[in-house]
């Protein structure tokens, strides 16, 4: 797992060793930019965080490894040995997993010896980037929906298989009801769901012989599926054959008009009761045209778009030095390439909610600001000294803690079409801080 | 790892245990749409589908986990005691991992007891997709760099941190010459590349002095990044403090304009071996605009749009079942669904090439026929009952074979910008045989 890192964060933290920089830095995560059509983040990843934090070691093998590489040449052995007891000693702080930020709002804060700082970059932001995106994206399909239920199925497009389970997981934090995929119902106790494929069906020579080989098994309310070879000859066949099928799936074609005809051959045969479960190529887009012209649609099945977030799949989330200590005291450090600017750290955000609990706007400040008035800091210790300072909550109150972050935003920042991003003003210390810290870069 | 999977593949596995269906099925991997601007498919990801093939298997805590889901209640111990001893026994064919394929066309055939064939699928897809996407995207890249090096950068933007290390491997596929993964040349030999991150410079008060540091552990020929303030006087410093660096690089700003004023610095300061990296937010376009303008770049680290496959990340790849077996007789299979309509098979790709070794189109026809004249078969047995039956090459080979399968395509079918895909034909066998099948489902 240590060696799941860019080559430049160990070559970084052999000249930090070499040069026994032993002095503490403070680096922040945070998104720059949104996906596109979107104007908040929904958190996601942070317990893999931790668990990544306080486990990272260099085995024996991979310390060999590193040690004969040609861009390790000029380094001692001291490196390595510090390398093979590495811990990590320093604090980790966060807003709470399934909390909405805003563009540049600190997600993550490490205070640590530098070394150690660094070499968690690439790992940290390969999981907050990831889940924070899913996790995003699930919560618009979720809300273009209207409380119909929305099951992740992407396992089979996602970027791997790891990248399947984590898909899962920030799908579920971001709303969904479950998954197709298993082991995220074995490892995360997420609800799991699924039908039967195609190819069951083509298995037999008729519709019907499938119906009643799968019934033969899944006897009570079974799941069909009616698409195979015509939607409305299935819905009849699954009616007859399922007796009380829990739902029928339809995974093609004009699933509105389809929707239509297959909820009144359902109800005509007195199946008030049996859902429709409608999957294929579905994203938020889709979703809300089918709610809104009021498709009899009980449930979605959303897999590629959701799990690659495929109309904006990179989350462009990055880790930066924003302070370090030199003789006890903190320095700020700020980045100022064209269009790469940085703020200088370590923030806070501190929110202001309306009476009706709703968000009204974020004021970016340094964590040792007193918060304005009316305000709530969100980043909160969560690794002090390299232990855990805090339970997870379980994944299903993460969930619920996410949906009602989303019940939260304003309106306007919910829009699936149109948004707008509420304002994130920043304190007088913040920006007095910064605009010094890049004059005094441009005189230099 | 068997978990990992959609849970509808369990369930239809349990209702083909509980009918006794035994009989063995033909299941194909293919692709039907190519990755937006891309007209072939660069195949990666086999390695891992036969490692996983021969290798899955149901641990205790899994079936305990199975047998207790509500979704296996009517299925009985037999099931769960099959699991328990689950072995693989049938046949994998596929074209060696590197070769290019075309739309339709198979990757992967696998034939097998139904129920072991089904089990393999969400799993295979979830490699092949990602890697063979991956694969692809990188030879436009490589190619756009005509002949200067492409580094895989994107750890932190993947999908994960396994899809990092899988991204790594199927951009090296794809003709990368390395990645900054060190898991990558841990475990796969890949050859690793990194400088330093921005925070390094901010870490001290002046870049001079970080150059210092830095070269003080790197001496001989470091590599140096130029852009934290000031690109110009970036490698001026470099150049003073570093002696004889290996490579600048440029991560930010107009590279065209940068490259050549760095160019210019090292010339006149006779560093002329000194080579300029440049890096930041790169894709095929970007960088053929600017070997086209002959900016004097001489390698490019590609992360964010190589790994996510940014502008098409959803692979659509697919498995169908293209035949089964009754009484010891094949019976194709094929789906009609409106737009989703598959191919019998088991099918074969006979490969045509034009004297001078380019591909000059393929014909699709089925397994066991005779070869068109003058047509290579591409499918080849790799598992047969359950065991392997041939070496992998090196992946360096794997590397070497994908360049000569570039090499070989048309022109039409590379161009970066309004390429067209070769023509697949279909055997006179295949075609009638498709058209015969899709009669009788319509007439029933």
């Amino acid at each position: 797992m240590a060696l799941a890192t860019d080559l430049y964060e160990l070559t970084m933290a052999a000249a930090y060793f070499e040069n026994n920089e032993r002095h503490r830095a403070v680096f922040e995560l945070f998104v720059r930019t949104y996906p596109r059509g979107s104007c908040y983040l929904l958190t996601a990843g942070l317990e893999q965080v931790v668990q990544y934090v306080l486990n990272m070691r260099f085995d024996d093998e991979s310390i060999h490894f590193l040690r004969n590489h040609q861009a390790f040449g000029g380094v001692t052995d001291g490196f390595f040995e510090y390398l093979r007891k590495f811990r990590f000693t320093g604090d980790v702080f966060a807003v709470p997993e399934g909390t909405v930020v805003f563009a540049n709002e600190p997600i993550i804060r490490v205070v640590a010896p530098i070394l150690e700082a660094q070499l968690l970059e690439t790992y940290l932001l390969s999981l907050v980037n990831f889940q924070t995106l899913i996790a995003t994206k699930a919560s618009k399909i979720v809300r273009a929906a209207k409380g119909k239920g929305v099951v992740e199925f992407g396992s089979r497009r996602a970027h791997g298989p790891q990248a399947a389970l984590l898909a899962a997981r920030a799908a579920y934090i971001g709303g969904c009801i479950g998954t197709s995929n298993v082991l995220a119902g074995h490892e995360l106790d997420i609800p799991i769901y699924g039908t039967i494929a195609h190819s069951f069906i083509m298995n037999y020579d008729t519709e019907r012989e499938a119906f009643e080989k799968f019934c033969k098994v899944f006897r009570t309310e079974p799941a069909m599926l009616v698409d195979t070879y015509d939607v409305v000859q299935g819905t009849k066949t699954a009616v007859e054959v399922g007796k009380r099928p829990s739902f029928v799936r339809i995974d093609s074609g004009d699933r509105y008009r389809l929707s239509r005809r297959v909820r009144k051959i359902l109800d005509e045969a007195g199946l008030q009761r049996t859902k429709i479960f409608v999957s294929g190529d579905l994203n938020e887009r889709k979703i809300a045209q089918l709610t809104l012209h009021g498709a009899p649609i009980d449930a979605f099945g959303v897999g590629t778009e959701l799990v690659t977030a495929r109309d904006d799949p990179a989350l462009q989330g990055i880790y930066k030095l924003v302070a370090i200590e030199r003789n006890d005291i903190w320095v700020p450090r700020v980045k100022t390439s064209p269009g790469k600017q940085t703020l200088p750290g370590p923030r806070q955000i501190f929110r202001k909610f309306t009476t009706n609990g709703k968000i009204s706007g974020d004021i970016m400040g340094l964590a040792d600001e007193k918060p304005p008035q009316e305000t709530v800091p969100l980043m909160q210790r969560i690794v002090e000294s390299g232990n855990p300072v805090c339970q997870f909550p379980s994944l299903g109150e993460t969930r619920r803690y996410a949906l009602s972050q989303i019940d939260a935003l304003p309106t306007s920042a919910r829009k699936l079409q149109g948004c707008v991003a509420p304002k994130v003003r920043l304190t007088q210390k913040l920006s007095s801080l910064a605009a010094s810290l890049y004059a005094r870069h441009h005189a230099s």
